[in-house]
């Protein structure tokens, strides 16, 4: 950010009174312009063992493997833009059940936060969009888990299969840290809660 | 958004290649400038039977009565945003436990997402920062209604009070919309699941 949106001056790095942080200023007039983190909102469909991994077109990970997801816009929900990615990257329609959203991420480094939701593939009438090179079903054998495009996507595909056996799906959000020398590393910093009553708990395996 | 912040050339806005909305483009550069929904994130700080608000010291709604938090910061996980806002306004230090993750509120008409995560006040050394002209525990009576700042943090208040029965915390999604004439409507769109085996589903109450 070289020049300020509203008046055209340059900008300069400083601490604005009252704040702790520096913030992209403009020289001339009052304005500050904040940058914040973005989030990322995408579907995990699902298809009786079968999952939908995109195969993408674009920069980054060209030719690997992703779940549909894409930035979340001005004037949409998280879940509205979940559905909308998984139309244009997938040409897919979902069906979704009262306990869709699945896992969230942290991306401190990269300034995003990703949220995963689950859906059942309404048809089978999908097709790739602009920004993929192909859709497919995959069963978990079949994935091509070395060819997943994103951390995120792959912890979120991981933790499918493994809560499939108890088909029970927690909402997990994790912080994802890229170190420079040691690679990424996914922490779970939530997982919600279930509600075991003592009648529950004592006859519980 | 009048001038490039790359060359300070006039902003317009046009409807880019390959895209489908109208965005602000630069009419000399290439430059893009996409905007998006802002996290905002908070804390339900909780002692004994009690919660800690804030009274606003600043617009919106000053003078009101609200949780503490605010805007998620570049380089920070939203869990450590909650804290750091907490620290800030409430001058609280919390403890959170590994089922902090708590409530979603998707604003689309104002382009927010809140998540609010619960904690336990860690000792009762609070004091109001900067953005705050009070900060007070309540119990569910004592707590001001008519008073609260905010929807999202009135619905918040009264989940954590309606869970505290069952001491069941599920994680909660919501669409918030501000309608011109009919006010606010805020809609669950995700409720986390519980898991059920059969055996204990044929014990359940």
């Amino acid at each position: 950010m070289k020049f300020c949106q509203q008046c055209a001056s340059p900008i300069i790095l400083k601490v604005p009174d009252g704040d702790d942080k520096p913030r992209h200023c403009c020289s001339d007039c009052d304005s500050i312009f904040y940058q914040n983190p973005k989030n990322v909102v995408g579907t995990l469909p699902v298809y009786e063992d079968k999952v939908l991994l995109c195969r993408r077109a674009i920069e980054p990970r060209i030719g690997k493997w992703t779940l549909p997801a894409g930035y979340m816009e001005n004037g949409e929900s998280s879940l509205n833009g979940a559905i909308r990615e998984t139309i244009e990257e997938a040409g897919a329609e979902i069906i979704v059940a009262s306990d869709s959203l699945y896992t969230l991420y942290n991306l401190p480094n990269i300034n995003q936060v990703y949220m995963f939701f689950r859906g059942e593939l309404a048809n089978l009438d999908f097709a790739p969009g602009a920004e993929s090179l192909e859709v497919q079903l995959f069963t978990e054998a079949e994935i091509p888990w070395k060819e997943i495009a994103f951390t995120v996507v792959k912890s979120t595909l991981e933790l499918y299969f493994a809560d499939l056996k108890s088909s029970h799906f927690p909402v997990r959000m994790f912080d994802v840290h890229h170190h420079k020398d040691t690679g990424i590393t996914t922490n779970l910093i939530s997982h919600s809660s279930v509600n075991i009553s003592s009648k529950d708990n004592s006859s519980a395996p």
